[in-house]
This record gives structure tokens, sequence and C-alpha cells, in this order.
């Protein structure tokens, strides 16, 4: 994977984004209806789909099966749903409305959400070891270590915490970034880093993928966090917005202000344009990803 | 596996049960307060501990490297301890107490409570992965395949999700036994069958194996049941116990009165001690299900 492939095989049309969803879906027939109504709405109104889409990209980029592909796109998306499920809880953020509907909780119960969150997570698991079967030893041990870094206390889990508690750090710019690191970086990592162990990408590739979600993790948070601030400003807020203040959660305009908030996020989308630069560098197919950074740093343009 | 090792090889004194936990432990220097306590906590006060030893015996008695079942016994664990830490939260269970002391939510929040769940689970999945690493493809594809079963929404998930559901159901011995294998007999189907997928067990010993899962199950269950309702009855009884008819949760006890459990009860006793019988016409070794099995039903002696 260190060469530049010119002339990349056609792979064959895969399924389409949110039917790899329904085709790896944990939704069984003849399951308890409050858990079914969980994973099948969560599943019905998706949104944007960004982690999904990258990965797909990124294996058809580097002539993964469409199938291994598939799988671990859905595996993302599927922990990606489930952090969602639970960080709208009201132990967590107490929200009420995701992708312009009603939280799951306030449709299904939160003991239903809870176990369809676990539900998505063991599906997740079980894709990505199905997908990844076959590969060599090392591969397989270096997957499930950045599977375990990126969803368990070092990434996921333990950002979420932060996020939590942030309320009792001292709320400066860096305790802003390490929370956002665990909560969004972690999983952007996982997006990017997943289909390239898959494909046997050099360490070189690999390094550029990790700098790249940690970039992209900072200014999706940050750019996150104007939109609370903006949307706090408003006076037809809808209810689930500008809450970071009132939750003491970690935003990096509220910790640094305006001015330097917005510097800080042209600075991370040219770090991120440099690495993609040099993944380019390595290899033309990498230029796929300057789609997903137009796509990521948009609101900048208006920011 | 088919033949009987007459004479073992020693196993090297595999480090003590418990400390086996805090090796493998998710709880990392520097993790945030709240989710440290509940990871602690947890692993501070495990209970009988009863799948790790099973775990950690039948491993032993198959020859597996000390290592690798030490890794699987904690895996069972973790998510073992992650489905009591969720089941104990308000919006399941809504316990007081477990192990003698406050639920984690009540001394950590239900927050750092579900986060300290996922860390868990987390943890087993990478155990697992890493304890199987070196394993042929077609047993790791098995492997995968049942955790996959044992702990989604067939197994572990979808038995809570119907535990919750009682209420609502014919409240039949049926519904009862439903929730029961999702619950706890899956999670004593990982146990036994872990350690045999990983030493290479026959199919024969497989297929015996989740049945004993099966007859284990129910009849932990039953005899939980049976006990929350002698709980009930007394006047001195704990706070979180006596609790399954006011709830609305399966008890084998009230749906199908006490005689009638009682008969089934050493029904299913007697069954899983025909299975382990028959697991020790294929090798000598499984005598040590023997153990397990008196302690498992020892309460049936007094009930």
């Amino acid at each position: 994977m260190t060469a530049a492939p010119q002339s990349k095989r056609q792979p064959a049309p895969a399924p389409e984004a949110s039917s790899l969803l329904a085709l790896h879906s944990p939704a069984l027939a003849g399951l308890e209806p409050r858990l079914h109504g969980v994973l099948t709405e969560a599943l019905a109104h998706p949104g944007s789909l960004f982690r999904l889409r990258l990965v797909l990209a990124l294996g058809r980029a580097q002539d993964l099966d469409d199938g291994v592909a598939g799988q671990l796109a859905a595996a993302v998306e599927f922990y990606h749903t489930a952090s969602l499920l639970l960080d709208d809880l009201p132990c967590m953020d107490d929200a009420a409305q995701r992708r312009g509907r009603p939280c799951s909780h306030l449709l299904h119960g939160e003991a239903a959400t809870i176990l369809g969150a676990l539900a998505f997570i063991n599906r997740g698991y079980a894709l990505v070891a199905e997908a990844t079967a076959a590969l060599p030893f090392h591969l397989r041990t270096e997957i499930n270590r950045t599977l375990d870094r990126c969803l368990g206390p070092s990434g996921l889990v333990g950002g979420q915490a932060l996020d939590l508690a942030f309320a009792q750090s001292p709320r400066t710019t860096r305790a802003v970034g390490r929370a956002a690191l665990g909560k969004t970086a972690a999983m952007l990592r996982l997006a990017l880093e997943l289909p390239a162990l898959a494909a046997g990408a050099s360490p070189l590739e690999r390094r550029q993928l990790r700098r790249l979600s940690v970039y992209w993790g900072l200014l999706y948070q940050g750019l996150d966090d104007l939109r609370d601030l903006r949307l706090a400003a408003a006076t037809s807020a809808p209810k689930t917005d500008g809450r970071d203040s009132a939750l003491g959660r970690p935003n990096l305009a509220l910790a640094s202000g305006l001015p330097s908030a917005l510097a800080r996020l042209h600075h991370l989308e040219r770090l991120a344009g440099r690495s993609i630069g040099e993944l380019v560098a390595c290899g033309r197919f990498w230029s796929i990803l300057q789609v997903f950074h137009r796509q990521l740093s948009a609101p900048l343009d208006s920011a």
C-alpha cells in the first residue's frame, strides 16, 4: 500500500449505504417489541452516515473486498449509533431531540435504549471479527488493539466520562480538547484506520491517518461547539441545543473565546489538509479523503 | 479432545482468581475519577466468581495455556459484571444493594455506571480476541458466533429485555424460561463453551456443554426465584429482595406454584447431572464439572 496504484479495479456497485445498516442490523424477528423499536427506529433515521460512507469510500479506494468494507462500515456506524443513544439519556445529556425526532428513551424507555445500544455494540464487534477473520495474525492483533483503544476508557468511554465531569474540571481549552479526543477523534480514528489495517496500509500511512483523526476530531467538535453557542443565542433555539453552558459541558468557544476558537479551527483545518496531502503523496487513491475533508470543514466557511 | 487423558500435565499455579481481574482490569491510571470508582469498586467486591472459576477450571482440565484461560475467564466475568451494573439501574431493577453494598449508581452516578459497564464489555471483547488470535480460522469463527449469540439480542441483551417486559406478557412458566435462557443460560454457555472452543473440544462435547448451560441456567434462575420469594416472606428482608412480584419480573415459583417449581428444579438438577455424565464418558477430565454442579444446586437441598 506504499505505491500509488494508477489504475484501480472498478468495484462492483455495493448496496447503498443505508441498506447496509439494514443488512447487518441486530434487529431479529421475534425480538422484544421495545428493544426492536429502539433498533429499527435508530436505523430508520440514520443521520449523515459520515463514518459509514468514509469507511466504504476508503475500502473501495484500497481495493478492499466490498463485503468486508460493508461489514467494517456498518460496525463503525453501529458503535457511533450506540454512543448517541447513550449520550442522550437523562443521566448524560438529557436530550429531547435527535435528528429532528424525539430521543429513543422518550419513545421506548431508558432500559430498552441502553439494551439497544448494547445490541449495536455487540453486533459491531461481531462484524469486525467476521470481516477480519482471514487476515494474518499481526493485523488482527493491531485491529483488536485499535478497537480496545478507540472504544474503551482510552477512547469513547473515557471521553464521554471527561465530557460529563467537565463542569468540575478547570474548564481549560486543554480539558475541552481531551474530551473531544476521546469522544470524537477516537471514532474517526476507527473509521480511518479499520479499512486501512484490513487493506494492509503502511505504518507511515497509518500514522498520518491517526494524525488526521486528531485534527478532524478537534475540528468537528469545535464546529459543533460554535453551533451550540449560535443556537443558544437564537431565540428560536430548539430545546436540546445551546446546552453546553447550561450543562457545564466542554465547549471550545466558551473556554477560549470566539476569535481564538475560530483561529484554532482554521489552523486545524490546514493541519488536516496537510495530513491528507502527505497521504496522497503515498498513494493517489487517498485523495478521496479530500471530499470528506471539505464536507467536514464546510461550516467553517460561514463561521 | 475425544479421548480421556489419564494423566494430565500439572499446570503451573495460576494467579489467584480475583487477582486475574486486577491484571486485566480496564481501570487505567489517570481515568476520570467516577468511572475509575465504578471499575475498581466492582472488582474489589467480585461476588462468588463462579463463572471465572468455572472457565479457569475447564481451561486447566483441557490443558489450555494458563494465560489464555485467564484472559477468557476475566472476559466472561467482565461481561457478567457489566450485566449486573446495568441490571441494578433505576430504569431496570432499581436495586439499592449488590453484594452487601450500595449499588454502583448510588455511589458513582448512573452515567459513570453505564460507562463502567461499557468499559468492562469492551475489555471482555479485547481479551477474547487476544486469547484466541492464534487459533485456526474455523475456531475463531465459531467463537465469534458464540459471543454474538450469547451477548446480543439472542442472548443476554434479549433476555434482559424479556425480563423487563415480563409484566406485560402472559406470565407463563414458558415466558419465565425464555427470559432465564437469555439472561442466565447464555452467560453460563459462554463460560462453558469458550474454553472448550479454545481447546478444540469435539462437536459432541460442545453439544453437551450447551445442554448443560440450559439446565444450569434454568436451575440457577429458578433457585434465585425461590430465594426472592422466601426473602419477601421474611420480615427482615433486605430492601432489594422479594421484588419479583412487585416489579412484575419473571419468577418460576410465582408462575407455576411452589410444588411444581420444586419438582421442575429437581428435574433440571438430574438433567444437568446426566449431561455431565455424558461429558465424563467423553473424557475423565470433565468430572471437574461435578464440583460446580454441586455448588450451583446446593440451595435445592434446603428448599
